[in-house]
């Protein structure tokens, strides 16, 4: 039996918080219910207004300072400069369409490809990871002739009805593709002891054989390496490996979505599939990308995409648009000058040592695990059973958010943090999220 | 029979046109068949490296200024300083997620929703007019419960899987889903003589019963208001409004994608749809929203998104954030500040004045259309027959090229001009356009 969170039971705002708030807030909150489509949800029961961001700080209408534990879309930092003079240089010279010749496109698309093993030798371009993922899942199942998608039983891969229908975590509500199989994610803390990767290739298998017994054609395995919607569930570096030889065994290809453990967040590698050797047929990528900038990128293995692209024409407005590519190449060079893959893996290392005298001190904290600053933070009734408490999870984040610590929670039982703070993240900021976690496990446990 | 065009076919460059390239120019095509997917088509067989754009003007890399007949995403002109500068504020300041409360998107929302009907009430955002369509087909579908969506056939309504499979544009290698039904578009220009509001009408309830005897639930109508792929077809204001009252009597929704003909384009309204006095149940946006920053709209009547947001979730990471709307406000202040969509409206009147001349003179111009800056140029082998010239159009645009005035073909037989300049378009630039034009025909027919 496959578990269904709901979306909506988990860190938000409902109407039912608007009496606790002052009345900025509240004026706010109210024009919000009036103008905007009710799928618009807010952070926490007390919304925070945010209104300055600078590295990995962001400030609040009332001059307030939080530490930023949680977006990565400014992952090089909020409001760094090299992305705001490029976009605003390029914006000077022309911001158009990719029907006519430009230079940066072409300039990026080789720098980019330079990261990826040498078969990934395509680019495409879209504005957001959904885009990505919408397209990427077309050509798995124009290469292979199937429909079938396997992903994990808490994905999200994003927005648009084809990628909705593959991302179980938008809850039941929304329906899965009938097409869609689910496998259990590989969760290292409860299945400890077990040789993950041989399980989880096992559970790729028993999906693409009950497709084959369903009469559906697998045609690929969509995935972030990271699992982050999964619970933060990096595993050893290489554990993927076997479940990616089934993959292509059966014929599918294996789609690495890279929107949340790309561009060197894992300190391990630059790209989260390269921290398992593996060669993937398509990389996705979006959220970092330009650093807030709307663009994502498609990349993938020329004979992989010949299949969907002899056939089916493909252009995307705003996609690969000059602007667009200068933020992301900036973002490049920042990563590089800044050697922030070095810095995630350094501050990374540093931070989960910290969080595990948390793991030692209090019954409640069940597990601390990630790679670079990409950490998992689990909250459980108690380190014999490792149930989830969801409870205690959304009460820390809340104290977490009035000590001005910003973060939200992951995983199909929402009980793990997830600490996935701009990269521009430095060591003294350790001090300022572990003492405002371990205050405030000491307010709610003891 | 359904005619469709195989989009390869049209004002493109292929490897054939390669030869006959300076070396510049083929260097750059020859990285970007190396480096880019295959999907990617260039504009002409000689294709332009542009390099510098300011208001309704394109620059190459040598330098040579070109007229810009084509481009609306750049609506309110190439490089409007006011976008700049709004963008590179907002950047400095913050740019994040809708998860927070920010007042950029409410102002907005506020302003935006006072230009529709009063019905229309809120608003939701997203980066691309695909984006925006493929929501808004799934809110058709929760709302009426039903899956059948009728669009135009020559219609493209987006990218993703769920918009392509609504747009037959693009060609015979695109499935379209098995719930779209095409009816043929307004042709003015074709059914002369007829009263076009009530034959259209006649063609969507034909579509509605068809549905009904395969047993598919009709859900709505997706269209622009100018029929811009079916080679812009404008028709007089009014006309389309019994077939949206066939749309709503059959219990399906209206959409009107106003990518192409909203913010002012059309200079007789603000948006498409109010040239025919009809209230939409949902508006989808894009293109010249952000004039060239990514960013679209979903505007819908509040029962109508109800049966979507109820049910589903819906979250657009980059859709919204301050920097995005700050650039959307500043393309509505400069629509207003400059009057746009009165000089449209006027412009618009003399430029197809002018190109009426054209069609006295040459037997092969058969119609000039248009409404406000979106003008459709019709190019036939004779009149009397009335038949489409595809050959001429395409040879046209490349003469225009030649004389650097930049424009593109549409329609299914792609023989119609799509005269479409950024609004900043002047009386000065007619004579360049139709100097152009006028001398280009001479060339190629006389």
């Amino acid at each position: 039996m496959v578990v269904r969170s709901t979306i909506m039971d988990t860190n938000s705002f409902r109407a039912e918080h608007a009496q606790a708030l002052d009345s900025h807030t509240r004026s706010l909150t109210d024009k919000r219910a009036k103008l905007l489509g009710e799928s618009y949800r807010l952070f926490y029961r007390r919304p925070v207004h945010l209104v300055k961001g600078q590295g990995q700080y962001l400030w609040d209408a009332n001059g307030d300072k939080y530490l930023d534990v949680y977006n990565n879309v400014a992952s090089i930092g909020h409001c760094h400069p090299a992305v705001i003079e490029a976009v605003n240089h390029q914006m000077h010279q022309l911001n158009t369409h990719t029907r006519y010749l430009h230079e940066r496109i072409l300039d990026y698309s080789e720098e980019i490809l330079r990261t990826m093993p040498s078969a990934v030798n395509k680019a495409m371009y879209m504005c957001t990871g959904s885009e990505a993922n919408d397209l990427a899942i077309r050509i798995a199942q124009a290469y292979s002739g199937g429909t079938g998608i396997i992903v994990t039983q808490e994905a999200y891969h994003g927005t648009s009805q084809l990628t909705s229908g593959a991302s179980p975590a938008l809850g039941s509500g929304q329906p899965l593709a009938p097409t869609t199989r689910l496998v259990a994610p590989p969760d290292h803390y409860r299945l400890a002891g077990q040789d993950v990767g041989l399980w989880f290739a096992q559970q790729i298998q028993a999906q693409i054989d009950d497709m084959k017994a369903n009469g559906i054609q697998f045609a690929g395995f969509l995935a972030d390496s990271i699992f982050s919607s999964d619970g933060v569930l990096p595993g050893e570096a290489g554990f993927l490996r076997a479940a990616i030889d089934v993959v292509h065994k059966n014929g599918g290809i294996f789609i690495a979505d890279e929107v949340q453990p790309g561009f060197a967040r894992t300190g391990e590698a630059f790209w989260g599939f390269a921290r398992h050797g593996i060669v993937p047929d398509v990389v996705t990528t979006g959220k970092p990308m330009g650093n807030g900038i709307p663009i994502s990128g498609l990349f993938a293995q020329d004979h992989v995409l010949a299949a969907f692209s002899d056939q089916i024409p493909y252009f995307n407005t705003f996609g690969g648009n000059p602007v667009a590519m200068a933020a992301a190449q900036a973002v490049l060079n920042v990563i590089r000058e800044e050697d922030l893959q070095r810095h995630s893996l350094d501050i990374g290392l540093q931070l989960k040592k910290e969080l595990q005298t948390l793991q030692e001190k209090y019954e409640c904290v069940g597990d601390v695990r990630g790679a670079g600053l990409f950490i998992g933070f689990e909250l459980v009734t108690d380190k014999e059973s490792k149930n989830p408490n969801k409870a205690l999870a959304l009460d820390l984040i809340e104290r977490l958010r009035d000590k001005k610590v910003l973060t939200s929670v992951a995983g199909p039982h929402g009980n793990v943090l997830k600490l996935r703070p701009p990269l521009a993240f430095q060591a003294q900021d350790i001090d300022w999220l572990v003492g405002a976690l371990d205050e405030s496990l000491h307010e709610l446990t003891l």
